[in-house]
């Protein structure tokens, strides 16, 4: 997978001086935050119209632009920077269609190794892939009060097939719980049909008004799981052990420390009883929610009529689960461990671990240093490395080594000439720069590299999680009154406090601080509280941010 | 992931009276071959509707209706055997909008199994995967005149987005040629950034009147290959390269004996100067299109103005292909090896390749039955034999072995109480009924298992090869005349004969005798030729045959 990765825009990204999208497509990712970008003729937040005056616009603008490789630091615009990462390491780029998004090698092969971990999870866990058809009939959509409530404005309706006006108008799915109710109702019969456990991946369509790459784009790449119980107490259990899977994915796989969790009322899904979630802190304090999983009790089994016969005759409704992760958790692994160089990748999900840059002068060096470099990278392949070499000749090691740093690859090996006598290497990690992470002299016999490359890859891994943690708990404030939640939240951290008031309460928290409850955690303190809102009783405590 | 597959529905499929999707989802897909299906009120083929009053027909059909196993005989009626075949084998169900199709557990395991194995070899060749949006500016499609021409009646139209009428409509993508050189524009600018080699594993949507599971729906999965190169020379070779992937794919591992060569001018794909095909023969003979690759010449980059500068400073048009498989290709593999038992499944894609059926009569029997069935199924699975212990209380052992045929399963291992004191078991073909393809006494011993397994599994897989390729070279016919090849048409057979005849004289055989050019096959004989029509020289040999 690795070694057939083609970077074909990276040759001009950064220095041809007669092709570029440098700046001119970060302006383009830029537009989508504005509920109206400011664009050309024709354009207009609501056509979702083509762009080709962009292109001519960017054709022109690319003439005068000369070198730029360095990214907006983090600090200065944390928005900026996200979007010129994504731009430089090349992991998506704008679709024709304003809000849409073309997910590129890299950034799809980050997808992938997601997909990889998380499909084999859901079959360990019982669940089988299958596919529903993309096309829902209008009215499946209406037939949940709350879930037509909550996506049918932002539904893309196909109204015309084969040429024709259709007599019922098509929604392109936003999600997939109505049309696998309609088939549920087809496969479920007695009790023993059940549990009916399925899983699919595929893409999605939701009219978003305020798009970004990765977070919230027109359309999306995700896995939805569906599944029916006999009871609520089963259907309780696998939304649980849903949402348990995502938060082990996210601590493991991608070193993301995120918060599980119960949703609010006023935060959950359209049509679930409980939504539980994982959120994660973004570099700029902004919570992520990077996963969820509901319980849909009856809800839509009864406006579906998904019904069985229990063991003693009865009919009853199914209890039923939905779980999702999707394309915006590439955006979150970006906003995590990014810093001012670029990406910074999870070995575990990185499409490149290691990258082999060989170092030479002199004509008569080349065949010595190439073949050792050579043979570093079989060796670690063989190992189950995934390994890069770079023996490109159009580029300098310096050029080389910004490029892939830019990528995020977590360990970097360098072997000059001197290596070579001294049959060692050089090993640099991403994640600490400098001197700092530069290691010499590892022997490149196969057995000490491989090991060494091996446990430093788990080292990275920890102290990505590590210092994601550190970063988190320094930026969550515990608080006991509404006043020092809208200080915390001022200062841009999360706040934590005993909660116990109205939805209302609630609604005008997010109005004055902006900030909505990211979930009531499973892991709460033991103390007794009052809430920080009413100073009533309150059982558990909320966590206060704002969010993407 | 097989132990994981669940089944639910056929516990009442063959025996539940009040339960039954028998015969009536059956009709259901029947439906799909009326240019307008014979369905209630508010169902059009124009319309696309959802069809609950088809449900409710069903449900009070259902009520009618007792058991019943078998298919219809596929000498009866082809198309009523496929149809039972889909439903009895759990392969797919009826979506609720015209031509749509649910992909069900069993049908997307062999859609994974073909995936996995395409997925490695796109990447060996050296293409990366990455995802482009399906929303398409209607614009778009319009830029390239053939490719408008041939995909323009089968467009599915999206107006309305986030509840307002768009400015500009869009479409949901029939193929991505379109989207990819618009994307291509931006990311190729000089020789080096070429050859550009990608494919996308994606949703397509052509708004077919002719709809049959599998074969042509509303919606189908597919791969899209897209490359780009500097000269036509690069060009017609990755389409070859591609063609022939495919054509060992379907040789190799789907164990179909395709004939792989040039479309006709006719009948190649909308946009393309020649497209390559692998045509398969399924059992009623008819012809099916299981995969094609496309030099696209610079038809594309020529609409779009995809260019690059070449190594002297010119600025030229790319050269491109695109290529694709389908879940077609399931199809195909039910319409070529499947009998009146249901489907039978090569073993290189079964999702499994064993199941194991343990057989008792007496309560003392089961415990060490079920323990060497469960130490048999465990041997195989770490020897990575895909296989299934079927250890289910509520089915007696000769339902499990006609639901097991029915699904295609190549080797079935029964186990009873002789078998464990003699440490042996019973190993029975799918492709040879009764008690031909079965053997006794084959040891329980790991190491002897596994190899015999393995042995049949690979003797399976040639012989259903072998006996596909007899099939076929039994029915295709040289002819040297017209009246040759239709009298060989009229018999159901291929004709194969030389051809340089016109356009015209080829659509007139379409008319006249309903078949077509398939290809003109790669492997050509070596005598010269006269046509067949004209009698002018001919350097070339066609096949003619009706198709799906």
């Amino acid at each position: 997978m690795v070694a057939s990765l083609r970077l074909p825009s990276l040759t001009y990204l950064f220095t041809s001086p007669s092709a570029t999208l440098g700046r001119c497509s970060k302006a383009v990712f830029r537009r989508g935050h504005h509920p109206r970008p400011p664009l050309a003729a024709g354009f207009s937040a609501q056509s979702a119209a083509a762009v080709p005056p962009a292109t001519e616009e960017r054709a022109s603008k690319q003439k005068s632009r000369g070198e730029d490789r360095a990214v907006t630091p983090r600090s200065l615009d944390f928005n900026a920077w996200y979007l010129d990462v994504i731009e430089h390491a090349e992991l998506a780029d704008y679709g024709p269609v304003r809000g849409t998004m073309v997910i590129r090698p890299y950034g799809y092969a980050i997808w992938e190794a997601i997909q990889d971990f998380l499909n084999v999870k859901f079959k360990e866990t019982g669940h089988s892939n299958m596919y529903f058809p993309q096309l829902i009939p209008y009215s499946f959509i209406e037939k949940e009060a709350s879930h037509v409530e909550g996506f049918s404005p932002e539904l893309a309706v196909v109204t015309i097939g084969g040429g024709k006006e259709l007599e019922e108008k098509l929604v392109v799915r936003p999600t997939s719980e109505t049309i696998v109710n309609h088939m549920f109702t087809q496969w479920i019969h007695s009790h023993r049909d059940l549990p009916l456990m399925i899983n699919q991946w595929a893409n999605v369509t939701r009219w978003e008004m305020r798009t970004k790459p990765f977070i919230r784009t027109l359309e999306f790449l995700w896995q939805e799981g569906h599944t029916a119980h006999a009871t609520p107490e089963e259907a309780e259990k696998e939304a649980l052990q849903m949402i348990d899977v995502y938060t082990k994915f996210a601590y493991e796989q991608a070193a993301i420390p995120v918060i599980a969790g119960r949703k609010s009322k006023v935060e959950r899904f359209a049509g679930a009883d409980r939504t539980y979630t994982i959120e994660a802190m973004m570099g700029d304090r902004k919570a992520l929610q990077a996963g969820t999983s509901h319980n849909l009790g009856q809800n839509f089994s009864r406006a579906f009529g998904t019904q069985f016969t229990d063991e003693i005759g009865n009919r009853q409704h199914v209890w039923q689960t939905s779980w999702a992760i999707s394309t915006r958790f590439v955006g979150g692994i970006i906003m995590t461990h990014g810093d001012d160089t670029g990406l910074m990748l999870p070995p575990r999900l990185a499409p490149i671990q290691v990258i082999v840059i060989p170092i030479y002068k002199k004509a008569d060096e080349k065949s010595g240093v190439l073949s050792a470099a050579s043979s570093v990278k079989e060796a670690l392949q063989s190992a189950g490395v995934k390994v890069k070499l770079d023996d490109s000749d159009q580029r300098t090691p310096g050029w080389k080594f910004n490029f892939w740093e830019m990528k995020g690859v977590p360990l970097r090996i360098e072997i000059g000439p001197r290596d070579v006598s001294s049959g060692s290497v050089v090993v640099s990690r991403r994640d600490i720069p400098g001197k700092e992470g530069k290691v010499f002299g590892i022997s490149m016999e196969p057995a000490v590299l491989e090991a060494y490359v091996k446990d430093k890859l788990d080292e990275i891994q920890s102290s990505l999680l590590q210092r994601a943690k550190l970063f988190r708990d320094r930026n969550i404030v515990d608080v006991s009154s509404y006043d020092e939640l809208k200080q915390a939240i001022s200062q841009g951290k999360w706040a934590r406090g005993p909660w116990s008031a109205s939805d209302q309460e609630e609604l005008r928290v997010k109005e004055e601080t902006g900030a909505t409850i990211r979930c009531f955690p499973f892991d709460q303190p033991e103390d007794i509280k009052t809430c920080l809102m009413t100073g009533n009783p309150a059982s558990e405590v909320a966590v206060f941010a704002k969010s993407y």
